[in-house]
């Protein structure tokens, strides 16, 4: 066989056992406080047909999707080979596509189980998608997602309990520098009327989206650029600008809005989610890019740190009308895995106990001893005390390498007189100590310190 | 947007929230033994580089190999269009292909990491792998592979360790009806030396493999078709139906082999083995297909159930050189998922609890009652109790029957007297009791019942 340089596909990577350990963790926390907030897992095929793929990204979504080239002999129906684009043969020679997010394959999902689930359906789903993206720091073309959704209901008790899961799960994490931030996008749209720039309003919300990155002055230049009447420009900096706290700027905006039938639908959405719920910041330039959103829309932001939006969400009215399953309005949260790792890597919040492998290795000396330490490793284990065993006879330095470079904290030596005496030797590796203890003693020792 | 009716691609699935309970648990069990045994998770990319993936699976899995289409316009480089074929465009067209299974990407994964890991490394993987087989009852294209590898250490400790480690996780899933055979392919090949057909290992392996489908008379049948030395055929039969202890066996086919020196090298192995473990069962037509072991195999199979194997592996001396990696020598088993989960549904193992989804539902009877439902539901889940909250005012009925289909047992109904008198009516949805409780009364109730 030919030997070759093994690599990894550009932007994809492996995860060491030190790495899936954090990774590990936080998938703990979020699938604990999900079930405490009573949501099902649900998992979904890496695999979805095209046609459930095609046209739900957009024209740049669309070029991102990983296509699989059909089995076999994929060109056996292509008449005309010689005039053939990549373009034309891309649908005829791969009818199915990799997950690109967790959206739409719970809206398939959904609406081809309709008759089994009950709703409202609560589901979460962790799962990794791919897309094919210029990589780039922190970007990469595999990536999990993790994603908590409400199906079949349209109560604000959904908005306010998703509110609810992010703070504990945000507590539970230790990260406590974050702002919810609040919109709903029948506020949009009422500015959008209000302003005469209805036509243009899906422009206008990926505009002042970037107002993070590109500060008022940009927006203003980028709206003029974009054609937007000049007047609307300085009516909306108004609101822009806007301080205060929630009940200033919902009656601020309610003044603005007056004449807007939608954008006081909006405004009434939101106080009636401040009857049950205040725990958010009112930020009437949160647009949130993806179309789907009608109405409650919500993004995490942790303060002082420019790394983005932890995570994000909203309630969208026809998800799964596309798969023609019609009215069942829903509202989602997708956390950001990657952003998260990072900041709690940033700020050291990943506990140091996640770092440890194994409670114990057990050394031994000689080749006669291996039947005893596999005994004393299989007591230890029915204890519930994960222990490794060096594999084999070799120099207790050595040994003793393998138990640090591996994060064991303690190491039990074995030699002939240890057996005799049915006492072994349990060194720990932080401070070198070395007590000579009875099994019993060592698994009370252990199962304490657990 | 044209309306489609949403499908899955053929042999891949959706797990629903019951089926994702029973995974979970499974993956738990597991997870907690290879811990508890010193195995580390790592985790590798769906994708791998072409070269990487091709020519390790035989002619048939290069066949199976998912192939990722490049993107962009893929066939920019291809000239002459018009005479190519499927087999020559696939490799211009596609750079990438899925996982076929966990052993080439750990592999792979050592190769490059040689530096940062320590030796013995002690591994496991859970993760999906994709085969465009021909999907049918029980075989899927997208189905996960739960693999354990010992690598950098030639030890018959890992042999035991295996073994043990197997006991550990069948008795933590209750499943008691099975049996581990284990041999040595240094015996087989041994067995092929002495009956001259040695440059006809591979087939022989292939058709002893099948002994359990075609019986003794099928295996003669096709050794002759395959012209195998008729006199050798014979030989062969009487050791198949070797009957016996491990001992017995041992001394019988240490005579049989007494001129093979690699034969002989075999036996000594396994007498080495079952100095320090013996719960097995020698079985010298146990090959194993793949063609990577050097030494010890085993399988796990069930006792009156011809389900085939539940898990199975070897050792193997090379996997790392075709990664110029070499002298490597490993051991690994992978636990066969999909079987194991029919195994426990079919014996009714699943534990109980792992159907119930959360342990109470709140249910409110008036609007006005939702913030105080809302903070009754967050008292609970700060005591770690999983706690639904039905999202939107509802009657009873219909309230009851969400928690029926959810598998909730209890259920806590909230009225305007119940807040006023602070005891709240808990009902029990399997035995229909009610009872007038206080918060703290409730949370000792679910609490000592979680």
């Amino acid at each position: 066989m030919k030997k070759i340089i093994p690599s990894l596909p550009k932007g994809t990577r492996d995860y060491s056992p030190d790495e899936m350990k954090k990774r590990e963790y936080l998938f703990e926390v979020f699938k604990y406080n999900f079930n405490l907030y009573g949501f099902n897992c649900i998992e979904t095929p890496s695999m979805e047909n095209s046609e459930v793929l095609n046209g739900k990204y957009g024209e740049e979504g669309d070029r991102l999707i990983y296509r699989i080239l059909n089995s076999g002999d994929f060109l056996k129906n292509i008449n005309n080979k010689k005039n053939i684009s990549s373009n034309n043969l891309k649908s005829e020679i791969s009818k199915k596509g990799l997950r690109y997010d967790l959206t739409i394959p719970f809206a398939r999902y959904v609406s081809m189980n309709r008759d089994k689930i009950t709703m409202p359906f609560k589901r979460y789903q962790i799962q990794p998608v791919w897309r094919a993206d210029r990589p780039q720091k922190g970007r990469f073309r595999e990536f999990y997602q993790c994603d908590v959704d409400y199906i079949g209901t349209k109560s604000i008790v959904c908005e306010s309990e998703i509110i609810s899961l992010v703070y504990s799960i945000f507590k539970k994490l230790k990260i406590d520098d974050f702002e919810i931030k609040l919109n709903n996008r029948k506020i949009l749209l009422g500015i959008s009327e209000e302003l005469n720039f209805k036509n243009k309003f899906e422009k206008f919300c990926v505009l002042i989206d970037k107002i993070d990155k590109i500060g008022v002055s940009g927006l203003k230049k980028e709206m003029k650029l974009s054609k937007f009447p000049t007047s609307s420009i300085k009516k909306l900096i108004s609101l822009i600008e806007l301080k205060g706290n929630n009940s200033s700027k919902i009656n601020y905006v309610k003044t603005f809005l007056s004449n807007s039938k939608i954008g006081l639908e909006g405004i009434n959405e939101i106080e009636n989610l401040m009857k049950i719920k205040s725990d958010f910041t009112l930020d009437f330039t949160l647009a949130r890019g993806l179309s789907y959103y009608t109405s409650t829309i919500f993004e995490v932001v942790p303060i002082n740190n420019n790394i983005g939006s932890l995570c994000g969400g909203g309630r969208y009215d026809d998800l799964t009308e596309i798969f023609g399953y019609k009215n069942i309005s829903g509202i989602g949260i997708s956390f950001g895995i990657e952003r998260i790792i990072e900041i709690l890597n940033t700020n050291n919040l990943f506990p140091e106990k996640i770092e440890i492998n194994n409670n114990v290795l057990i050394s031994y000396l000689s080749n006669d001893l291996i039947k005893n330490s596999l005994e004393l490793a299989n007591k230890l284990r029915e204890k519930g005390i994960p222990t490794d065993l060096y594999s084999e006879k070799a120099k207790l330095k050595k040994q003793l390498q393998y138990a640090n470079n591996n994060n064991i904290p303690f190491v039990i030596i074995i030699g002939e007189d240890e057996i005799k005496n049915g006492k072994y030797m349990l060194k720990n590796m932080k401070d070198g100590n070395q007590n000579l203890l009875t099994i019993n003693e060592i698994i009370n020792k252990m199962s304490s310190i657990k």
